[in-house]
């Protein structure tokens, strides 16, 4: 069954909301600065808050600084709550987060300027500290809230240079002492919607303007120690060589292989950190250190990718006397969405549109929801594949269709949601 | 022609001496830290300076305060010098450089307790600072003497504690204000002539116990950074990146081929330094610095492996969109040994002993004295092929045979130098 609906959002006023905020926290390199509890990052959280009160509805601030609202309604039915983030890394674009709380909060408009009242309550949510910053603790806001973060974990937390988590929670309007009570459980949301941008070029690449998320990506990350000898670099022949650097140089080469082996798009392996010692121009290495890292839609595709690793390294300490330490710093699994929102945004494209069922490459707030509530996400084409840079950047179409997408998607879950 | 003369050194005194110098600057490890100017250093300098008076000879420390003494001669001849160093690398072994000063003076000994005098003077001179020291100026000595290393290039120079070089020449009885006076002219030596532990393995594999240097390695040293582009690691699909870490993984692994291709024992390639950027566990680098050593006992060879490498670096140029930016850090030419003193070294060899013609892949001070004067070097076998380590180790019986080889070398170098 197709949605019938012919109700869209205001593209013209979205567009002016996404450049409103998008000059909280500019840069001279026109990046944004918002960094978790930054002045920057308070001062978008209070533009929102005035945006919110603009509507004429109530807002609430959690114990994780996390800003809720819905649309009054009449019943006791768990909301559908769409959401995303307000927080930028350093020199960041105003899309990544900014575009999924801004959607959200021109479809709370459209349905009251519409004066639509839907069974569900409709709500918007902006967490805290989405992107990594520097208390280290990235989806801060979302991990609280689905009980994954514990006040015994963060009761103690500060920045490097020993600004405590407590102090720059409360100045957002937050709270330490009560930071369990944003704890949600499951019930009490209807379902979490998410619209982020793809920060990837695979809708790109193939021109297809609405991504519909099958899963969120599990990331495996495994730190390598590859022991070798140190000796002389002049007087140790070839052939008397144990080099640490030319066997994990060996490594990063058949790593890249088996990743570029998988057929499907859906799994990417990077090694992103790599040091050497002694590290002397005339002695031969005798220790690399590397942090592999292996992300993927599916356990079994990244399992795949780790029992071809094990066979490399065995195959690299037949060849070569090296001894080699290993252990997991991150296991992950994937996230899938669910599928009956899966349903619902499929239902909810227009016939003339293409939609790409794709994973997620990148992690979300949306991954901790999944463990308390349906959730479901929506990606946007980034134009250049770019995200995380002042160049970050999607086209008001591409993003117009996906909102409306949303929207109808919203329509049929108030029907669905409330029959099953 | 073959030496007649049955005259040998005393092999017990010798190995008194390695013995009661290796007690200098011992460490809890078994390692010696004589480093360059330490106490340990000079505790060494005045053990060799009290050995030397007892044999009843005249020394003087120039203004480099390398240590030189010459048997009296009546004649105006050039001296022929044996020599080495006495300091260490931190966890040093008792061979390296010790031997070759310690053999000079046992060379001195035994000509003066069997009254032999030759038509040139023989000498013993024992270099500054050959090891890599917290100056940054290995073969200080050497390079002083030679003229390599001028006042204007030193006189500021100071340890990353702030140590001036001036103030600790002092202490050894050298002179900043003076030091040029140290430089020797060609002619002011009728040759040198250095025994070195061979630091490899070369000689123990072939069970031969006498090592004659033909040349000192050149050594070639190039800084490449290659530069990729840095990404997010989830969202950028593996054909879409440009990964710094990963061309140059196969560039590490390319070189390793190349040198080890070259058939001959004489050329080594190795990379010693190698740094990632950003360095993230999440981010794709988009930089990786290394520094190239190739080492090798002729031009053509080192230019051959420097091609090659101009070859690989093209072609990952082609295969992947990374520039690379190179920077030559220092081309040091091979030196090769005096013809000369090789034929007397080859002469003096017992026939029913074996020697190895070879090139040195460590530099020495032979490398500059060379440049002012007929060098030449005999190797000793090092046990295990180790040195800067405790564990340094070279049999008596082989530094017995090396150490008469050089005594009888001598004499014919008396003759030989006289005629020319």
């Amino acid at each position: 069954m197709k949605i019938e609906t012919s109700l869209r959002i205001n593209e013209v006023r979205l567009q002016a909301h996404i450049d409103e905020l998008g000059k909280i926290g500019l840069n001279d390199s026109k990046g944004l600065d918002r960094i978790t509890f930054s002045t920057f990052d308070l001062q978008a959280r209070q533009w929102l808050i005035e945006k919110i009160q603009d509507l004429q509805l109530n807002y609430q601030i959690d114990a994780a600084a996390n800003i809720w609202t819905t649309l009054p309604t009449t019943n006791n039915l768990a909301p559908i709550m769409i959401g995303s983030h307000l927080d930028t890394v350093p020199n960041g674009g105003k899309y990544d987060g900014a575009l999924g709380v801004l959607i959200g909060l021109e479809i709370l408009t459209t349905l009251l300027e519409n004066n639509i009242q839907l069974k569900h309550p409709i709500g918007l949510v902006s967490f805290t500290a989405e992107e990594p910053n520097p208390f280290n603790l990235s989806t801060f806001g979302s991990r609280i809230v689905t009980g994954k973060l514990k006040k015994s974990n963060i009761e103690h937390v500060q920045t490097a240079n020993g600004i405590p988590l407590k102090t720059a929670l409360a100045s957002a309007g937050g709270s330490m002492e009560a930071i369990e009570s944003a704890k949600k459980t499951p019930g009490e949301l209807a379902a979490f919607l998410e619209v982020h941008i793809e920060q990837g070029k695979r809708l790109l690449n193939q021109s297809i303007p609405i991504g519909i998320v099958t899963a969120i990506t599990g990331i495996y990350r495994e730190e390598i120690t590859i022991i070798g000898e140190a000796n002389h670099a002049g007087t140790t022949l070839m052939t008397e060589r144990n080099d640490a650097l030319v066997a994990a140089s060996k490594f990063v080469v058949a790593f890249e292989e088996i990743v570029r082996k998988d057929p499907s798009d859906e799994v990417v392996g990077t090694i992103g950190q790599f040091a050497i010692k002694p590290g002397a121009p005339s002695i031969i290495p005798n220790e690399v250190k590397l942090l592999m890292e292996i992300r993927g839609d599916k356990v079994e595709k990244i399992t795949n990718i780790r029992q071809q690793v094990d066979a490399v390294l065995n195959q690299l300490e037949r060849q070569q006397p090296i001894q080699t330490h290993r252990t997991i710093i991150l296991d992950q699994a994937p996230t899938d969405m669910d599928e009956t929102i899966i349903d619902s945004f499929k239902k909810a494209v227009p016939q003339e549109d293409d939609y790409l069922l794709m994973g997620s490459m990148a992690g979300h707030d949306a991954t901790h929801l999944a463990s308390i509530t349906k959730a479901g996400m929506l990606f946007v084409p980034s134009i250049g594949g770019k995200s995380h840079c002042p160049e970050e950047y999607s086209r008001i179409e591409d993003i117009g269709k996906v909102s409306n997408v949303l929207l109808q998607a919203i329509f049929d879950l108030d029907n669905i949601l409330d029959k099953e």
